[in-house]
């Protein structure tokens, strides 16, 4: 038994190395080698801990390019097959996922929806998603089905209004750990997302029709979510450091930001400006909401702390989701409110009811529980800052009509117009005239609802395999240029 | 091999009736036998569609009541170890669970959840409650890890506003089979419960501020949904046929009725009163919201098609729930809509986002394609008209205080006070003296606005297994007996 392992991994690298792929096939190369990959870790044995060659090897013995191997590296590392340790390279993971189930299907193959979405096809450049590829699916069905196999009876009992509590502890956990905020379990309400969130707050926590400032540019949804609930939103024009209490009108009952990573530019709030900002909370008696939507994506440098940290959660709530950490499909968001708002935001639940799902929350909760979720981050922070550093690479011939630079952070890139494209053309003109090609730029102004908003063109990176974004840098490249001279 | 199967088979009666159990301790005895029995099943082979002795007779050998047998039984039929065949007694299950996965800890012992459940205590009597110890947890966790262990990339892209499709197909298929309501998957929308139904008929479908006429009395959650989403319910006092559309004001846009089985009272609407409100929407323009919620509960005569159905979903809209099926914890609803008000709703829902999580959903679908949701549907129909019997049988030493009779259908039985109760008491004093006890029994009154409101108790049984029942109900006697005679 111990000699046949031994000799599968003498053999692997040589079977590696002996690999063909098909030139000019339906299905892309670094599709093949995913496959071709899986099926060698799947049919050898004893691999466990084996350091695969070097994505810039195993690329020249293949004649392929070395995004080719990245990318399929990087797919078996979602899948479980492989694993990366800090810069030493790629090892076969030490449990591999086809040994307590049947290889699936590769994730890649899409067979065709039911039905076109009516939400609309998800396009290259689209900003804000997650890449379903990427979604540690074998996990999180090995932890939804440890959840519900023998679920605790209070799962199917009378929920608790506030989210299932292991759940409501995990989420506490992550906060102190990666956004350096401290907070109570008791103080975490679990929600269906900010729509939720805002009905609680509409409803319970601000005085009927309270007017709270809103960045401009800012999320539109979020407006949208506060006038249904019975807010009022006021949009100021943020400056480089965001909203300035100092332009703050009168009669608001607080304000609505994201200091981590302003939407949609990606720029943080400097501590000076935080500061400033609660200040005025605390003379005005106002509240702070901070949405913190995807600073766990943070490439260089400190993150800095929730904002709500450096408040003790003493004036501001703290607005998370899980929807580009993990996946939209969650549905599944929450709310951590200061102490003594607690009751009111319960009375209000006793009324309305819990909305988020059960189901996803216990499986949630032990993804977080197991360390699961930490590693699905630090993966992904990889992925996507390789991903940034891609698209800045194949923007490259563009870089007069584009001010390219890199972001510490984030999903999507935030790039201002240049040169003869700034003079000739505006963002919604180029957002317009890439969808024929099937791309999804945003334009920054569309964020805007105030006169003479800022221009600039959203990229979204995070949810495109490498291919993809060369494809669709490709295919943007003469677009941009034509506008420009045209 | 094949002896020892055999062997079992004809070993399993004798091992059955020599089971001990052991009276006076902390565990109860129908929880003993469940764990007996789970255990023979599991050691024991080639058992797969032996009879069970009928339960009077092992009830006797054992020297237990029948009840305890009776519980056993249901909750291995749950768990999938057994199975019934109509009218022919109990068998054990062709593809045993133990077989796939090992033997969980029993249902029944419910570790002490994390923190006290602030949505309150789950006590006896309380309506509308599904019992969590029926819950097919088993079958649930095997098709949400098939659902999710290679997911479909649609499911983690952008999702179909109205719900995952394979889920709003499974729900059209259902409404045909056991509503009579024929329906379009594309007319279905997968919603997150009735806030959010309220909220797509609020927004979308109705003009701003319109009324809708709900029953009085009638479900409080339903007027307080309609408030927050700018609906003005305009509560009217239901006659003996519901709600009556001669007696409907003028400037309303429509009503929300629960025809099949009315809440709280639990009396059908007839066909002619039907055809009425119908001709009324006709004339008025105006829309019925059909409320639908546990109808597939029916345990006596042919269940009444849905009201949407008789009128081909021209007027009418069906709001349906998973949440008394199957269990509150999915947190899914329907709505199903005419034809033409779909584009008016996709268009509501690309700006508010859907808010039904994905999670459950391809897990709920393939639930009800495999068939395990009828199947399960069947099995709770069997069980709680038992259990309604039950309640009716240990409530008849106050026979003379509650006006007893047997109800065709749903989750808690509706009782007229009688005699001195009635003279001396009224339900909200006995619901108040009750709680003392630990008993939930909701008063008829408290379910009404409008004056002079009908009387009566609300007595869930749906949710309490016959130990239960029979405890709450000797210990609610003499407390009505007190009442009427103080």
């Amino acid at each position: 038994m111990a000699n046949i392992p031994q000799n599968d991994r003498s053999n692997f690298g040589a079977a590696l190395f002996g690999l063909s792929l098909e030139r000019g096939s339906a299905q892309p190369m670094h599709a093949q080698l995913t496959e071709a990959l899986r099926a060698l870790l799947t049919r050898m044995q004893g691999l466990a801990g084996l350091r695969l060659p070097a994505s810039r090897a195993l690329a020249e013995e293949l004649s392929v390019s070395r995004m080719t191997v990245t990318t399929a590296y990087d797919q078996l590392i979602a899948e479980g097959y492989l694993t990366t340790r800090q810069g030493s390279g790629t090892y076969v993971a030490d449990h591999l996922p086809h040994l307590a189930r049947p290889a699936p299907a590769p994730a890649r193959r899409r067979p065709p929806p039911a039905e076109p979405a009516p939400g609309g096809d998800w396009l290259p450049f689209q900003p804000g998603l997650a890449d379903p590829a990427l979604f540690p699916h074998r996990l999180w069905a090995r932890h939804l089905d440890r959840a519900w196999r023998a679920p605790q009876a209070a799962l199917l009992g009378r929920p608790d209004l506030f989210g299932w509590p292991p759940l409501r502890a995990a989420i506490s956990a992550h906060l102190a750990a990666w956004r350096g905020l401290d907070c109570d379990p008791a103080q975490v309400i679990v929600t269906g997302g900010a729509w939720e969130a805002f009905d609680i707050l509409g409803g319970a926590l601000l005085p009927p029709g309270a007017a709270l400032a809103v960045e401009d540019p800012g999320w539109a949804t979020l407006r949208q979510a506060m006038t249904r609930a019975g807010i009022r939103p006021q949009p100021l024009r943020i400056d480089a450091d965001g909203l300035n209490p100092g332009a703050l009108p009168a009669g608001l009952a607080g304000a609505v930001i994201t200091p981590s990573r302003h939407f949609p530019t990606g720029r943080a709030m400097p501590l000076a400006r935080r500061l400033a900002l609660l200040d005025w909370a605390e003379r005005h008696e106002a509240l702070i909401i901070e949405d913190d939507y995807d600073s766990e994506f943070r490439y260089q440098g400190q993150p800095l702390p929730a904002l709500s940290g450096l408040d003790g959660l003493r004036r501001t709530l703290y607005m998370g989701s899980f929807s580009k950490l993990l996946s939209p499909a969650l549905r599944i968001g929450y709310l951590v409110v200061p102490a003594p708002l607690i009751a009111a935001a319960h009375d209000h639940l006793a009324v309305t009811g819990a909305r988020a799902s059960l189901v996803p929350q216990p499986a949630l909760a032990s993804f977080m529980e197991s360390g699961d979720f930490a590693t699905h981050l630090r993966r992904m922070r990889r992925i996507y800052a390789r991903r940034q550093a891609h698209l800045l690479r194949a923007l490259a011939p563009v870089q007069d009509l584009l001010t390219l630079g890199p972001d510490a952070s984030g999903m999507h890139l935030c790039l201002p117009l240049a040169g003869a494209l700034a003079d000739r053309s505006d963002d919604r003109a180029i957002a317009a005239a890439a969808a024929p090609a099937g791309l999804s730029p945003r334009a920054l102004s569309s964020h805007s609802v105030l006169p003479d908003p800022p221009q600039g063109l959203l990229l979204g990176y995070a949810g495109f395999d490498e291919a993809t974004l060369t494809q669709a840098a490709a295919d943007f490249s003469p677009l941009l240029r034509r506008l420009a001279t045209g």
